[in-house]
This record gives C-alpha cells, sequence and structure tokens, in this order.
C-alpha cells in the first residue's frame, strides 16, 4: 500500500491512497482525514485504506492524476522523530572530519538523537536559509543526508528488536537537512543537535513494508538510491549494505526507556556504502558509490588532495533524492528542492 | 485565563478553562476540542476561550468540579519540545559532577536540546520504569528536575528576542524526568540526550502570562517553586533568579535556523539558586533554598562530605511540585507521582 499527503492548505494535509504505479491517487478522507489520524487508529484503518487501495489498482476507482508537486511530506509534523545513525562509513568519516575516533560504544550502542518533528518540508519544497547561513565561506555548510525512516505504530517501552519489526508499518525517504559548520560546536556542548538540524524534507510516498517483497528482509531496505547535485550524479548507494544495526534494533534501543506512539518517526541516518577497491568508498567519477552527503565527499577530498574541493550547497542549488526499487520504479516518489535565502 | 486538558480516553484528552481559583472548570469544545486545535487558530480562539473564562469566573457559567486528579498534561502530545538549561548553578554543579567545566560558550549561547514530545505523563500519573532501571545501585539514577515552560503560537525563524515574547501564550510548570546514570554516556557520544530523559510530566493548569502581573517580567516568572520527596521540603525556589537567559532569548535561539509552530513547548531547564551565604547553595536542612532535582543535592553533599548521601528515587517515592503565584494560590496546581515499576 502507498500513501501520501496531499497539501490542502492546513497544517496537516489530507491523506490520499496512491496506485502501484505512483500515477492516480483517491482520498482516504473516509477513512482517515490526516496520517496522523489514521495512526491514532491504525488497527482499524489500515485494512480499510488497504481495501481501498486494491479498489484503486484494479480500477473499480478511477482515481486522479497524481502530482508530486502537490504533496506534503507523507507526515506533514509528528509526534516522534528519533534520529540514528547505523552506517558505520558515515560516522568514521564525520568523527575523522573533526579530528576525533568514532566512540567505540557505538558498536554495541545504536548513536540516536532527539530530532525535531514540529514541521517538515514537502518533496518540492525550497531549502530557505537566512543570507549568512549560505555564505560560500564561513556560512552555515548547508548540506543533505539521504536517509530511510520508517513509521511505527505503538511500541511498548521495553519491546525486543523482534518484537519492534512488526510495528514498522511504513518506510520513507527523508533529506535531513544539516548546517554542518554548526555542528561542531553542538557536538562540543554534549546537548545534540538543535540549530544544526533544522526542518527535514519526505519524499511524497510512505510504502508499506510489503510492496518491496525480497527487498525489505530483516530491517534493512535494499535498492538503488539515486542523489544528484544540480542534475548531476553525486550518489548511488544501497541502503541494505553496511548498516551496523537495523530498523529492528534501532526501534528496540530508542523504546528503552518509553514507549513510542503511533506515527513515531525513526530514521537510520545519512546511507553511507563501504567500497571493495578503497575502504572509505570513491566519488562517481573514480567508478565509485559516491557520496549521500557533501560532507562525506568533502572528507575524502582532505584524505586525497589535503583540502576539501566540493563546496556546501548554497542560493540555487537544486538536490534530488530518489530511490529504484525492484521493479524499476520509483519506491517513493522524488524529493527535489531547491536552495534560496530568505 | 487558565486552561487544562481532561482526560477523555483519547491520546489528546478534551480541552476546558479553569476558573480564576483553579475549583471550577467548563468545557471549550465548542471553540476547540484540544489544546493543539486551540493553537493551530490560536488568533481566533484566543478571545473567545478569554470570554468564556470571564463568564465562568462572574459566574455566568457555573461550571463542574475541577479535580486536578482528572487531568492530562495540558498539551498530552505535542509537535516541538525544545529544553534549555539556563540555570547557572546546576549547569555548574551538573558537570562538575561529572569532572568537567561548564562550557565558555553558554555564557553567550544557551545550552539547548531538542526534547521528545511525543507523549507526557499527566500530573498524577506514576512514574513507571523497567525494575533495573529503579535498582539502589547500579539502576538508572532516577530524577526530577522542576522547570518553567512556555507554549508559542507560530514564530518565524529568525525572531529576536523582543519578539519572542509576544509569541508566549501560556506558561506551564514541568517535572522533566531524568534517568541520572545514563547522562554521561549519552553526552560522551555527543548526540545528546535520548535514552536519558523519557516522558516528562506536566502540572494540570498552563496559565497565561497576564495572570502574574507583576509577577512576570521580561521574560522571567517570579514565586515560590516548592519541591517535596515523600512530603519532606526539598526545594524552595524563585525560578525568575539566576537565569542566565530570559524566555525571550531561549526562543530567539531556538528559532535561529528554523520557524516554531504553534504549540511549541520552550523550556528553561531545572530551577536552580544561588545563595547569598554560599555561592552553590544549601539544603533546605541548613537553611538554603534546596534544589529543584537531587543531583544538585548529591554534588553538594560530595563537596561536603565526600561522597553523595542522598539516593535517587526508586518504588513507592512520590515526589511533589507546586508554584504558590502572588495570591498564595497553586499557580499550575500540582505534579504529584508516585515511582513504580512494570
Amino acid at each position: 500500500m502507498r500513501l501520501a499527503t496531499l497539501n490542502d492548505g492546513s497544517r496537516d494535509g489530507s491523506l490520499v491512497v496512491v496506485s502501484a504505479d505512483n500515477r492516480r491517487y483517491t482520498p482516504a478522507g473516509g477513512i482517515a482525514g490526516t496520517m496522523q489520524e489514521a495512526f491514532d487508529r491504525w488497527q482499524e484503518a489500515e485494512p480499510q485504506l488497504r481495501a481501498l487501495a486494491v479498489r484503486l489498482d484494479i480500477g473499480q476507482i478511477e482515481g486522479r492524476p497524481f502530482v508530486e508537486a502537490n504533496c506534503l511530506a507523507p507526515l506533514p509534523r509528528a509526534y516522534q522523530w528519533a534520529e540514528a545513525s547505523v552506517y558505520t562509513r558515515h560516522l568514521e568519516l564525520m568523527h575523522g572530519g573533526r579530528g576525533q575516533d568514532m566512540p567505540a560504544s557505538f558498536w554495541v550502542d545504536p548513536l540516536i538523537s532527539q530530532g525535531s518533528s514540529s514541521h517538515f518540508l514537502a518533496p518540492r519544497e525550497p531549502i530557505v536559509l537566512p543570507e549568512k547561513a549560505l555564505e560560500l565561506d564561513g556560512g552555515f555548510g548547508l548540506d543533505f543526508e539521504a536517509s530511510l525512516a520508517v513509521i511505527t505504530d505503538d511500541v511498548p517501552m521495553g519491546t525486543n528488536p523482534a518484537e519492534a519489526l512488526q510495528h514498522i508499518k511504513l518506510i520513507v525517504l527523508v533529506n535531513c537537512i544539516t548546517l554542518r559548520h554548526l555542528v561542531p560546536g553542538e557536538i562540543a556542548k554534549g546537548f545534540g543537535f538543535f540549530k544544526s538540524k533544522p526542518a527535514a524534507s519526505f519524499a511524497p510516498i510512505a510504502v508499506t513494508p510489503d510492496e518491496f517483497g525480497r527487498q525489505w528482509q530483516g530491517g534493512k531496505l535494499a535498492g538503488r538510491l539515486l542523489v544528484t547535485i544540480n542534475t548531476r550524479l553525486f550518489g548511488d548507494l544501497n541502503p541494505a549494505l553496511d548498516m551496523a544495526f537495523d530498523f529492528g534494533q534501532i526501534i528496540a534501543h530508542a523504546a528503552c526507556t518509553r514507549r513510542l506512539p503511533a506515527g513515531s518517526l525513526i530514521s537510520a541516518g545519512a546511507v553511507s556504502n563501504g567500497d571493495r577497491v578503497r575502504g572509505p568508498g570513491r566519488p562517481i567519477s573514480w567508478g565509485g558509490n559516491g557520496y549521500a552527503c557533501i560532507a562525506e565527499m568533502r572528507m575524502m577530498e582532505t584524505v586525497d588532495y589535503g583540502h576539501p574541493d566540493t563546496r556546501f550547497l548554497t542560493d540555487g542549488d537544486v538536490v534530488h533524492i530518489e530511490m529504484v526499487d525492484q521493479r524499476g520504479q520509483s519506491a517513493f516518489g522524488a524529493i527535489e528542492q531547491e536552495v534560496k535565502r530568505i
């Protein structure tokens, strides 16, 4: 089943069911007006939404043309947004960039931070920041992070990893926007990310795990995650590889001292793949898999040339993030955002 | 105006207006069914809610008996929960306890962390944790933190401190529950608090700033904040004192790289007062103001005796947090929670 939220001018938008080919939709308002409403009574709503999806797919309902640009994030605002960071290469490179070693605890204890869920950007919404954030030098170091996340139903406190997998109801694609130059100061203070992590953006379609068949296994989703900057390919990664913890383990960790209410968003962090030729990976132009964020590319340039070469994002840049599924089709629709100053 | 949320079995409860003497209430469902609904269209809802409050206070509406134990948190779940920590003594003692110096940046850059807003505990709801969290030694170090927070309407990105004060619509009293023994590990990882900060609890009544008259000045609220553990007075503090940043400055900081949508909760962190006799303060039993969390008491015991004496909370302990306003009346109603294991 594929769900999306149309922009109707309200804060939460209106829930729709999307056809298997992403081309048509039908309103789900008769079942649940918004995505959060559906999660607030998921057990009852899910079979009704699935029945509607079947009727749309077999043509019993004609539907209307689905336009990604008319969508909000699937959950335009949420009550819980827990961001793990479980791709080893990403963490090693990020810590290396700050002149630190990756904490040893990372191998047994997933890194997780509390993200801001107050509002998320729509798939085509510009990334708008103040002038000083976008200066080429001395700005805030505007970067993206292509990531996968899941949305859960009610997860009790103390859930184990195997049980946790059963609570994953939808998978979504995220651009976790990061102001890279604000990160070291916030890490040094020890209170986590706040100014450095403004609102994240989401691809339009949220997808149930069963839609992925064998691509979804053991809490990991395989496929091609494609990232371009200004139409140039920057990353071509497989999110199922190089995860130190799967989504079941991440959710169990997040639920260690609290329950996670229905509609909780849990991310695995910036996707990052190692490389058989060279451990920390190679750019696309060298025949490698490239990167899902600029900071990793800059770190590798620093290793290779002594200084970073790729600049962070600025006014007018366009980032495109999309995942291709086993049918060769866009799994979640695309995130495509232009950077603009206030 | 005084607002509360009654427990009606739903996730968001139902909004009510409370009389000036905290004794009666009347449902606000005709204006907004829930607190978040009121904030989603605050400009329209506020004057209507105020008119209802006046009719309740002058007896045009009889109202029903207001029972604190029937309340949820004023906002039972929220989209934004930003927790600053602006009381200097608290930070100095906490850093000292970890063998660290307080970061110098604290004096110019408020410490702020992203809190979990997915669900909050009701004023009388037990603090329930797994067995191992409550062990007397080697447990999770269960502690409370008596704090004030505000709820804002829509705050644009880049708001300055003076403008930010105008966005404060309600003031609330919070117990920011902290698992003290999990804090050092999370601080060391640099990703902020997650496991160490389970759901916070709130006093039942949210109050508009004008209700406090001259007690509310320059983004600081004066009054007596009383904390007892098992009916024994533990803290008698004035939250207006010793704030390194006022609520206007905290909100402006939080809105530096993001907007804060209506219904955002912003806390000033654990209240902590210095002492004219001895800088880091004295316990109630020594004639001092005491403390708003156990960790500070333990830190001072370590200074005085070489080891902490007061134990963290365990099964059966009861914490009571309440603030007295200029009329000698409970400003927000009381938080009173018993600790229980799963």
